[in-house]
Order: C-alpha cells, then sequence, then structure tokens
C-alpha cells in the first residue's frame, strides 16, 4: 500500500548513501568537531552568503526545537507560537517540560504577525506572568502555507523593536524556499532570523537537521545544551556528511522542487476531478476535501491522514517527497476518481 | 487613599493575631509534626465530614498550586484549564516551570464543563501530543462565578470516568461556599475532588493555605515535594494556628460571608445609580462597567483594578474583605454618585 | 519536654509581634510594592552601608535559595558546594530539582576555600560536563563554623578571578556576625557576595529570609522569578514590617547575641563536666560527644539531634535561639551530669 | 594520524551500510511503527530470551539515559551511581536537567556494590533529603571493568529487596559480554535489570542504541517520554534496520570480540615493553601507563587520551573497535617501544 503520509517515509537519496558510504571507513573526530561538518558549515553559509553565523547538527526537529529554545530563554521567559505551531501540537509539550509556557496566537494561514503579538506584549505587563521573549514560525507552515518577504522581513522588525527573538523551525524550509510562488530566499531568512533550523530529516536525509544561530547573544556555550539534551551526536560527522552532500551542487532544492512538483501534479489532477481543498498551498502538503465514502476507499488503497471531519466530507492531508514516484501519483488520481 | 484592590490588603483577624500571640512562647516541632498542626488538620476533617484526607499547610496560592500539581503528574501529563484560570494566566508559567503543558477551553463565566474537557481528550489520543491528566478549577472562579452542586458533580463524575484528577484551587473558596446562593458545601467539594486547598490568605488569615489530599494515589511522599519546592515551612506551626482560629466557631465562614455582604452592599449601591456589571458575582469580587471619565476620577480616591477596556466605558473590578468597612462602601457609592 | 532541636521552634520575639499588631488594620500594597518593605530595604541598606542593591523579602531559606540560584544560571550551569552544604544535603534537591548540578567539594570545617575549587575548574573543561558557576557558601555554616574576613575576601577575589558568582545562605548570618571570635560585618559580606540573604526564620522572625542582590547581572527580572517559584508573598509587608523590626535598633545582633550567648553557657558547663567536642563553635550549635547511654537519656528529658555516631559515643547537636531561657541552660548541665 | 581516541570514530560495520542500501527505496511506517523495528525487537527478544520486554530504539546513549530515567522517576527521586558513572560525570548534567539529584558513592573499580548503596538508604530517611530511587550501573564500565554473574545477581536481589530501580548503561555491553572472563550472557542482563541499553554507536552501528525495559511499571507511556525528549525519531526504521542487522548471526557479539581482540593484543605488546597498566581491563578500552615524554611522542603520532596525571607518567586511555586495523596495533606498540 503505498503511503502519501509523510515526507519521510523512505530513506535517503542516493547521494547521500553514496557519501555515507564513500567516508564510511575513515576516521572522524567525535561529536561535531571533524572535518566534514566543518565543510558542511562552509557549504550552508556560502548558500546564506554569511559567515558570521554558528551551525551545529542534530538529529531531529523536536531535539532542536527544544534544546534551541530552551537554550535561548532564562526561566520566566516565555514563546509566542501559531494556534498551529508544532511545538505547540505535536511535540509532546517538550517545550513546556524545558520550563517554558508556549503563548498561543490565532494566526492566520498558519502564520504569525506583528498583530498577532502586539496584544500578547500589551497583555504580559508584569511579573505576575511570563514574559514573551521568542516568536517561534514554521515555514513552511504546519499547513503547508509559505510567508512572503514582506511578511518575514515585517515580522523580523516587529521582532527586533520589542526585543523579542525569531526563532524560525525550517523542517519544511526546503519545500518553502523551492515553492514556485516563494519570493524568499536562505540569505532572507538568515536576515530575518536570530535562529533557525534547515530541515534535512523531510527532505532527502536519512536524518539530520543544521541549526544556524546568527544572534552573537545566542550562541555562547551552545553544545553545552546540546549535550545536556542528548543532542550532541558522538558520530556528528554522518549528519555533517548528509548536509554536505545536500549543498553541493544545489540539491536540497532539487529535492524539495521534486516534491513540490509532485504535489502540484497531484493537486491539479485533484482539482481537474471537481475536488475543492481546504486551503491552497504550493509546497509538498496539500489538503483536498473528500467525501468519507471517497476517503475510506482510499484509505485501503493509500496511506495518508484525515485531517479535519467537516461533515459529510473530511479533509485529507497527501504528502509527496523527493521519493514520489509519479505512476503513484497518478494511480492516486486515478483510483480517486473512480471513487467519487 | 483606601483600596478596593484586593482581600489581602490587611493583616489578618483578631482571632488570628490572638492566637498567634497565645502559642508565642511555647516550642513547636519544626516541619508541621506538631500539636497545632495536628489539631488544625483536626478541625477541617471535621468540617469536611471525613478523616480520609492527608492536610497540608502551604505559605501561599501559587506555591501550593504548583507542589500540588507537579507532585501529582508525571512528565508527559498535562492540565485543562479555563482560559481564566489563575494558573494559566497569574502565576507567571509556574505550571510549566515544572515540566506540564496548560491546555486551554474557553469554557463558561470562567468555569470548566465535561463538554470542554471532550474534544481535548478526543484531540489528545497519541504520544505525539501531551497526556490530559488534570482538571483544574477555581471555585469561586477568578470572575467571582460559583460551581454549582450539579455542575460540580457532574465534572466530578466525568473526570473519573475518564481517568482525570480533578483539583479545585479554593483560594476564595470561603466566600464561594459563604455565597447566598451557593448549594454546595465543604463535605461536597472533598467528595468531587481529588485535591483541593481551602485559602487562608485572602480569607483572613496573615497567610496559609490547606491543602486536602483525598486521592489515595496522590497522597505518597508528598512532603518530599513540599521540602523539593520550599514549601514545608520550617515554623508550620505558625500557618496551622491560624487555620485552627478559623475552623473554630466558624469564623472562616463567618469571614467569608462579611466579605460578601460588603460586596453585595457594594454592588447594589452601585447599581441603584443605574450602573450595569460585566457578570453577576454573588462572591466578594464585583465588576461594574464605568465610564472611563467615572473611573478616571474613582482612581484618584480609590484603589481598585481596572478589569476590561470596554470603548469608552472599563468594567473594573472591586474587591471587599473581612475587613472591610461600611463606611468606606458607602464613601464609593456616594464618590461613584458624584463622579457619573 | 525542653527542645534543643532548633533555633525555630518557637513563636517570634515581642516585638516583632507588636508590629505584626501595629499595622494590622492598615491596608498594604500587595506583593512586596509597599511602604513597610520599602522601609525595610532601607533599613537593612543602611546596615549594609550601600544602596546598590535589591532586597527581596521570601518565605523561607530552601525557596530563597532555589529561587535564588535558578534564577541566576543557565541551564548548563551548576553550583559548588562543601559536601555538608544545605542545598546538597537537606532541601530534597531542590536545587537539582530546577536543573543544576551541585559539584561538591570536600570542604574544610563546612567551608568551601580557593583550593577546593581549583580542581573542580580544572576538571571542567568542555561541554561533556557541567559549567561551573556559582559558590555557594553559608555562613555560618551547617556545622557552625565561621568564615574569617580573611578567609571571605579571599574567596570572593578568586570567584570574581573566574567568573563565578559567591553566593551565600545566611539562614544563621545573626549568629554568625554576633558570634565573639567574628571579624566580618554585613558591610563585608555584601563587598564579597554577588547575593546572599539575612535569615530571619533562625533568628527571631516568625518567619522569612531577606535576599540582597548585588551584583547588577543577577537582579533584573528577579520579581517574575520569585512569582513562578512560589516565592512572591501576596501579603509581603507581613515579612517586611518583621525585618524592619529587626533592623531597627539592631535587634536582629540583640537576638543573635543572646542566643550565641546561650550556647557559650552550655558548651561550658558541658566542658566542665569533662566532655569533648566534635568541632568548637562560637554561634547558636554546639556538638557535644556524649556516651550512648547519656545521650539516651537526655533524649527522655530534652529534644535534640544525634548527629553522628562514634562507637559507643554520640556526637549530638544542641541549638540555643534568642528564645532560650537559661534555666533550660542549666538544667540541661546538671541533667547531663547526673547521666554520666 | 590515526586515532585510539574512541570506538566510534568510523562510520558503520559494511553489513548495516548494505542493510541501510537494501531497504532505502521502500516506505516505512514513522516513529518506530514499521516492520522492521517489530524485527529487530523480535531478535533482540530472542537474544534475551524472553518475550516480556518493551524495546525502544533511541539516537545516542546520552538521550536513551535522560529519557529514561526521567521517565522513570518522580520529582523527589534520585540516582545512586559511581563516581565514574557516565552520567555523572560526563553527560553535562543531563540527570539534573530533568530535576533529579545523582547521590554518588565510590564504588570499586567503577562498579557499585550493595556495601555501597547501604549508608545512602541509611542516611536518607525523611523528605528533607532526596528519596533514592534508582541505582545507575555501567557495563563495561567507564573505566573498562566487568560485573561479574555474582556481583550483578547480587546486587539486583539487594535493590529488590529495598525498591530500588535496576538500569544498566549498555554503551559498551557488547564489549563486556565478549570479554573472555566475561560470565554473563544478555538473558542475565535481562533478568537482573529493570532496563537497560544495548549500545549501538560503540559497537558498530552508523548510531542507535537499544532500549529494553523489563519491569512492567517502567512500560507505560514510555513513547511519552521519548517524544517529549525529542527521542522518537521520525524515520525509526533507519535504526532499527541497524539493530537487525546486528542481531542477526551474532554480528553484535562479533564486532565486540574484534574490538576486544585488538585491545589484548594491543595490550599484550605494550606490557613486553615493560610497561604497568592502571587497571585491568579485558573489554575493548586500555589504560598503560607512560612516562609524559613518551606520552608527548606518541601524541604526535596517534590520537588518544591523557586519562590520569600521575606525577612524571601520566596513565593513557587506548580504545579499539570493530574497525581498528591490526597494523595500527603493531605500528602502535613499535612506535612506544621507540619513544621509551
Amino acid at each position: 500500500m503505498y503511503s502519501f503520509k509523510s515526507d519521510y517515509s523512505e530513506g535517503t537519496h542516493p547521494n547521500i548513501l553514496k557519501a555515507l558510504n564513500e567516508i564510511n571507513f575513515q576516521q572522524w573526530e567525535g561529536y561535531g568537531e571533524d572535518e566534514l561538518s566543518l565543510r558542511a558549515g562552509q557549504l550552508i553559509k556560502k548558500a546564506l552568503g554569511r559567515e558570521d553565523v554558528d551551525i551545529h547538527m542534530l538529529a531531529g526537529g523536536t531535539q532542536t526545537n527544544l534544546t534551541a529554545i530552551s537554550a535561548f530563554l532564562r526561566p520566566h521567559q516565555a514563546v509566542i507560537a501559531a494556534r498551529t505551531g508544532h511545538i505547540y501540537v505535536h511535540e509532546a509539550g517538550s517545550i513546556e517540560a524545558t520550563g517554558h509556557k508556549i503563548l498561543i496566537v490565532e494566526g492566520k494561514d498558519g502564520k504569525v504577525s506583528p498583530a498577532d503579538i502586539e496584544p500578547v506584549l500589551i497583555e504580559h505587563c508584569d511579573e505576575h506572568m511570563v514574559q514573551p521573549k521568542l516568536v517561534y514560525i514554521s515555514n513552511a507552515s504546519e499547513i503547508g502555507t509559505l510567508y512572503t518577504k514582506k511578511e518575514l522581513f515585517s515580522l523580523s522588525a516587529y521582532c527586533r523593536k520589542h526585543g523579542l527573538y525569531l526563532f524560525m523551525d525550517g523542517a519544511r524550509l526546503g519545500p518553502a524556499l523551492a515553492a514556485t510562488c516563494n519570493d524568499l530566499c536562505l540569505a532572507d531568512v538568515a536576515d530575518c532570523a536570530d535562529a533557525f533550523y534547515i530541515g534535512g530529516t523531510k527532505n532527502g536525509a536519512l536524518f539530520g537537521e543544521a541549526l544556524v544561530i546568527k544572534n552573537d547573544l545566542l550562541k555562547e556555550d551552545f553544545r553545552f545544551h546540546m549535550k545536556q539534551n542528548g543532542a550532541l551526536p558522538a558520530k556528528g560527522a554522518s549528519i555533517s556528511v548528509q548536509f554536505g552532500a545536500l549543498f553541493e551542487n544545489d540539491l536540497y532544492d532539487e529535492l524539495a522542487k521534486q516534491a513540490n512538483g509532485m504535489a502540484l501534479k497531484l493537486a491539479t489532477g485533484i482539482k481537474e476531478l471537481g475536488v475543492s481543498f481546504l486551503g491552497d498551498t504550493e509546497t509538498n502538503q496539500i489538503f483536498p476535501i473528500l467525501s468519507n465514502s471517497a476517503a475510506e476507499k482510499l484509505h485501503e488503497l493509500y496511506g495518508f491522514l484525515d485531517w479535519q471531519p467537516m461533515g459529510d466530507d473530511v479533509a485529507v492531508r497527501l504528502v509527496t517527497s523527493w521519493a514520489t514516484p509519479e505512476d503513484k501519483v497518478k494511480e492516486f488520481i486515478s483510483d480517486l476518481s473512480a471513487s467519487i
């Protein structure tokens, strides 16, 4: 049964496997203090167009979020996030487990704007309440939407003005930047965010995320926080070699484009069947609204998530990846056509 | 300038000062293992009509909430509370600081019902999310409202059915139970809640809250949690003697009735001036809606909180206590009359 | 049965009860933002001979230690303390519960010196280990000993040189400074420590400790940390009025001298019976070594702690306070004489 | 420059790379709920000779220790460990960061015995101290020593009798069980421990540890704790497939034997040069004592750690692995011979 459940169902891109093979019998310094980590860092810095950042390799997204956020904040400080934010909903309370409250805002299309933050700052005015200090955003968002250049720069300016850190969860930063309608580049992200991570696990790596810390205040002693959170991999080189492969010859961008392209084909085919969507996305997640009966039939043939019940209908989530074969996309459309 | 800001502006009721004086030169075992603590516990058990509870004396409300809730939960478990809940809004993130997420529900009139909880339980279905385990309610609520007997028993039955602990913040339990329209008694509260506290600080004590733990699963090793949170007072007797005085001759109830009575007089007088209210309460907090100009004038004469801006008007909060003199109530009404 | 178990067995000094009575029917701002807290702060600043400190009133010693230390440190930073340190042994793991390791040193006579710290700094050289950042000392120490002026200034200089904060637990700072052989004054303590607290509970207050923060880096947002730890008392004035009484007319010093004096009488009487001691102290804790049989007999007549078993003998701890009557001291000596 | 610094300098055993290649283009359920994880679990259960255990795959050792230990304990409970214990020394305070104190015992040869624990239990008798609840041991220990069958069963019996959990850190469990003098098997470990992990990272895996939970009380909701600590890998199959390869055809044992064999050759060759050792080990870590000048010369040619300064000499640590070539062992001996 083919699965459209996620973009991390398969192993890793062949270039990465090849790179892992190539370095396998060499010896590398432990804990990310090796040549491969140095080189991966340099490649990423080149892609960002700046040298003044620290880059750390971590194993997964939740780990990266919790390690970074808890390192950046003092005990009384809180995070602002959209209600749909991954850290708020789907990380099992990991941020709160490090001691920090998440203040949620409704946002719009899964995104946070200065207008969302303003009332939170006004409300939190004394020591009986937490002190808002870090704004968490995801790009692409958890519902596949994108920040425009204007939105991100405006948000960033607002945060700086109010002494807030801006942190971007880039689990799906690849698909975001590779989207047709996107007008942001990696350098913009580095301009705007105090820290962010470039997701590997959901864009072709076997595992791994590259955390970029730009704000000097947040850099000090970060490796202590990694170690303390079990996030300083003994074989750090095994992540770095993957990012080396991803940031050589634009593979990172290429894989995301491939994933987005398949999602577009899938969405286009589904639309042509007269199906409407929960929202429009140009990344690798789409949310068609199916009748319950059609969804039921398709569940027998494909793996995918029911995202939101809507009476007799249900919005489902279909995710494509660098590894999604085009014939599976066509089959799905055909099977959907038969089940309507 | 007279203050209607809170019910903890003055010291303590004379009976309590007298009791503190009487025991002052005796020696008492430290850390609540003294005769006075034993006796206060017995008086409270008598008031509850049951012996099968553990009673602990703590210094303040936030301390009691955080010590109890963090002791009761495992790391992945979360609290359900109303958006207005004191622990969610006004305790500086103390629950999250102990590692636990608070899942908020909108509730109604500051209260939580089974219908509020149901969707939270449905949503939180796997290990990617926290596990809801404890329902936090306040009675009186943060906006002065009360749980009826029917509401509380229904909520309690729902919690038991779904394996949730029910915890009641009783910072203002006195005024709640003393309200004219209240149909709950202390024994009902003990029947319904797995644990709750009887607030002293806001009902005539110099300081102190009495935590009642009924659920046997929650009793074990509780004094370790108190000590670890800096909540095991060396001179525990100094709190116990206060609760001894409060639960002798119904002083606890009497002080709350006194506070509620003054609030009623104040509310009645204000209503007679044609002023409307944000909500009706029968406890010691009232929320009249004043014009901004009237509120401004009164701020020169009295201490009170602006609770909620409403365009040209503002809902303000006026709190009375056992110590509120009737002539101050009359003066306020008169000054309000002059400022309208 | 008379108890020499602790210096917090009785209520509070009459002057303090009197002060509590006098202010009882006045209204005070909540949470320590009142006139009495302002005044108590001024009296303490005067005693310190400096204005550049922040002063906060907290309810108890463990609470003060955990609130201060967790506020001062980042997550990966650790405390250095003597093996006998109260936070290491007798606060139920409260510091670790806030996330911080305590690195113990053997010390000498319950005290920490630069020579103790040096190897800890050498060992903790990278991110696989915690980062030592704060040195915790107690004066008087947990075994009744004192820091000399030379020792404290030397330790302070060492800490500054190595970027370590110096924090003094002053639960028994009164008896320390009032000791005959002491050569430190409050101004010296403030000179040397980045923060320290002046203990009230064990020197005549009903309850309460006054935390003094001198290092500007540690001052910011401290009230948030107090609130988050349940350590911002609603009726802050009720602690401040006590420190007002203690720091008016040198009562604080006088009570400590009284306690020390009784301990000296007790020790002298016991020594005259040929009894030896575990160590010499000039504060209000003494540690005579009794035969097990003598200790057993005295336990029937007096409360006191067995401190350290020593074969057929046992070192016991006797504590005196401002409230210890001289005739109880005499009785004890006489009863001991009879039991040898 | 060849490194004897660690057993995780190289990538992974070719069989594992092959397995990763073979499954690369298949789709796997996320978060360890896949067929490969099921199969790896079955292989490990077979090796343990029992079915009544839960098996979880995690990315690294520190992560496994902190996730397991914090899941197993309530807030006031503490760990007992040897002073040399990895969690005490080299995990950046990760256990304390989850809120739990580590009580250290001196132990002997890096090992903990009932005689070490007894005084800790006697001392920790009330709520002013933490409650010892879990005994942490490492096998092989951090200094390469082994628990004998008798020692482990005796320790286990003691723990059960006193209500303590026994947790074994098995980062180097492979080399321990493969040692010539070892008399333990995996089934014994499962018999004795309440939980333990089988280390992959240090025995041929690219990364990954397999946690085995036997005690039913510790099993519930464990995946929540994994997720909350960022330790539930999205591509769980990528770890499981490695353990599948390791536990098929005894590869796990074979790789450890290979590592131990190289260590033995190295130790024998060094001994023949008249060099003495800090302690004897039969696993893959050896600790020869070299003159400072010899060590200095060898540092120019090889990577290794100075373990313990000893005046004019220094005990160094040499670690071998499944990937250590015999000619490097010979070269080292020869170079050492030349430098003495």
